[in-house]
């Protein structure tokens, strides 16, 4: 790596993107990226956790189409106006103009819940808890950075859910902020949670919560969203329920989704300056064995490499056998982020040890080869704490409260990262406080403090959250 | 269900799609469906079949865009050709008009192959062999029908492989037909393996291997498609390694797919007139306990069902604790084609057995309490055996063999299914068997036999097989 994380964080991004395989960049059309293998694999075990949490809480996989008709997709107004400038449209199917535009779906709430309105006809029929894993399109017109910002997204996860009261919404919304605070901790990524500002809320909710992270260069990124969507969308779409009361009543909804940003967030979290360092979770390889061979030894050292795998299983262990030098070999694993390194040459073998090098801290260790499995679960385990907790002390070092908009801005200009300060509620002074300091709100923390509004003087209760974004 | 699996086919189809919950065929456009979750989770299961079939014999995961620019889209002749008239094209994002027109993936070759082309240097390179699971798109102006014929093709498996030779493609070839015939014997569908006609090959190949497998109405269907594309594509995409000799060369290419219409045949190759039944392998539920209550037992009863399922684990058990009457359950599940039902009730628990029915054949058992997980395994197994000799028996009966074009056309209108007749090789004698069978030649099944054409009389060693396709 020619880059360094914390210095030169945007180079650095894209050479990892590049040199640990996650991504090519080179699909002639802007924004649209393909998946290497091994990125790929990556994205395959994140998802795998996402699913997990979801179907332990009852949400059921589905898959709707891509192609939303233009008059299905305009009836919610404000949904439409949200999206109309970024919506890519297929107006022709062969050498035929089309009746109807068909649109790529930015998001599924005009696919999803015309099919709610068929499916649900009783309070029986909710709570329904539906997700799918799809891509979702828009058209950026602003600079494209892989798995940041994207015209293909190439793995949304959105989940939609009606229930027969507000009530039951305000628990689902609830229930989603925990089912990611769960994803996020699996993953180590820290986050804070915040209500987003009315003038930034999902085109059509009620409100929205957030999930914000920060990058080495100290701006803030959305992980993830959950919205508390009222009855907005089944007034639009006419989603009713005969109720207890046996009148009919429209459903109250809400929807909370993930992009390839977490996967972003995943490999920014744990990197350095030599690569990536993946949570053993989610490692496509957990540990890789690099043989050291030494003359008249070589088969002996295969037969033992091959051996010590077999042990391994069911980790997920590669071998490697290529014909270069092990420093070469640990350079290409230390870039990929492959957590634990096992080293196996002639005089491990006498010792009856093997040689275990962490990623994340470079620490040496040996291991007793009769104990190895045990062992190796018990590192793999460790490193997960460990690069979780270093996460969080990064991510809390960069979190900052202020009294004033000046101190606010000062912090953020030399700094970055996120500042918290108390606000009156009023658009006018958001207003000055995004002017002064440049950057945006994020979102109200809190509503339960006590202060003065850091641009007015008035006394407040709410604490909101400011930082550049991504 | 009202239709009949033999004698009222295409009603069956369209009632078991609806009833069994795979799809709802109620989206608001033409040929795009919704995907419901029980569905989908056969779809899942199927999919989890050919990665691990694929991933055995090494071939690795990726993801490409679902746009493909016009220019690339355009630069192989034959298949632009190919596809002209079904693409659906993307002409505006947001309110403006793209400088390029994008097409919706048909197939990827045109998106993948660019990205060949950078990642092919060297013979080393090779064989490099890559797939991915992703969706496509046709604009259909034909009658469209769930999971047969789509506008959104939602579960297209294509694989895409490049070799240093010609005949390392053909070692290809043959893989993917075994790893094809593996896939199906797994799900227990039937197949014939045959090379497309010249006039019916992929545009852009040298030669088209496909599967055929045959409905209870008659009618051949392709079910997988593999394809040696010589060196077509990579003169046309300039993906060229330098060979043993230091030679510039072109690679040499296969690609092979499957689609939706796997998961079509899985559903009515095992279908009978009360609904579906699955392949144990691939069920979302392998084993419905219904709890058979009786007054005072309720709570013992439902104690011992848990127990039941607990030591089914980690077979895939749901219990049906719904207030209905058995005889409901049984309907229900019947039509969703869970392969074992398991009864309790308080009999069953005095004589410490459990009374199980299996879905193909209806056959009741009682089973050994103690020995229950064995017991089950075994009926499962047993099942899939049964299923697929069966499968298998149906088809064979389809295909005949006949002497004169006259007798096949005879057999065609009779009975349907695959005819097998000589043919001496002409385009005009292919011409007149169609015309007179009013059917197509699906392919050529055999180079080596003895005989003569079944239209001009002239001695041929090549056998072909009609038939009538979806």
């Amino acid at each position: 790596m020619r880059d360094t994380w914390r210095n030169n964080f945007s180079e650095w991004y894209n050479e990892i993107i590049e040199k640990a395989e996650i991504l090519d960049v080179r699909y002639p059309v802007k924004g649209l990226y393909v998946w290497f293998p091994y990125g790929f694999s990556i994205r395959s075990h994140v998802l795998h956790v996402i699913r997990r949490l979801l179907n332990e809480k009852n949400h059921q996989e589905a898959l709707f189409p891509l192609l939303i008709p233009e008059d299905e997709f305009a009836k919610e107004a404000k949904h439409i106006r949200g999206f109309e400038d970024e919506v890519y449209w297929v107006t022709h199917g062969g050498l035929q103009e089309l009746n109807v535009k068909l649109a790529l779906r930015p998001t599924s709430e005009t696919a999803i819940y015309p099919m709610f309105a068929v499916w649900i006809r009783s309070h029986r029929d909710m709570p329904l808890k539906i997700y799918q894993v799809v891509n979702t399109f828009r058209y950026e017109t602003k600079h494209t950075r892989p798995l940041l910002r994207l015209r293909e997204i190439t793995t949304f996860k959105e989940a939609h859910t009606a229930h027969s009261s507000w009530e039951d919404a305000e628990a689902q919304v609830a229930e989603a902020i925990e089912i990611y605070k769960k994803f996020f901790d699996t993953l180590g990524v820290p986050y804070t949670v915040s209500r987003r500002p009315e003038w930034d809320k999902f085109p059509g909710a009620e409100y929205t919560m957030a999930f914000d992270t920060i990058f080495p260069d100290g701006r803030a990124l959305q992980i993830a969203t959950v919205h508390n969507l009222g009855q907005n969308f089944s007034k639009t779409f006419e989603i009713t329920f005969e109720n207890l009361e046996g009148e009919q009543e429209h459903a109250y909804q809400t929807c909370y989704g993930i992009s390839d940003r977490v996967i972003a967030a995943l490999l920014v979290t744990h990197g350095d300056d030599s690569g990536l360092c993946l949570m053993p979770e989610v490692a496509p390889i957990q540990v890789v064995i690099v043989p050291i061979w030494f003359k008249g030894k070589q088969e002996e050292i295969n037969r033992e490499v091959k051996k010590l795998q077999e042990d391994l299983s069911p980790l997920r262990v590669s071998i490697d056998d290529r014909e270069l030098r092990p420093g070469s070999k640990f350079y290409d694993w230390e870039i990929k982020g492959v957590p634990l390194r096992l080293e196996l040459g002639p005089r491990d073998l006498a010792d009856n040890v093997v040689t275990a090098v962490r990623r994340d801290t470079g620490e040496k260790l040996r291991l007793k080869r009769d104990d190895v499995k045990k062992e190796v679960e018990g590192i793999l385990e460790k490193i997960t704490q460990d690069l979780r907790a270093r996460a969080w002390r990064v991510f809390e070092e960069k979190i900052k409260e202020a009294a004033t908009v000046e101190e606010a801005s000062a912090i953020l200009r030399k700094e970055g990262g996120i500042v918290r300060i108390k606000w009156c509620g009023s658009e006018d002074c958001a207003t000055d406080i995004e002017e002064t300091t440049g950057v945006s709100i994020l979102g109200i923390l809190s509503e339960d403090v006590e202060g003065k509004c850091a641009q007015c003087g008035r006394p407040t209760k709410t604490l909101i959250q400011l930082g550049r974004t991504y």
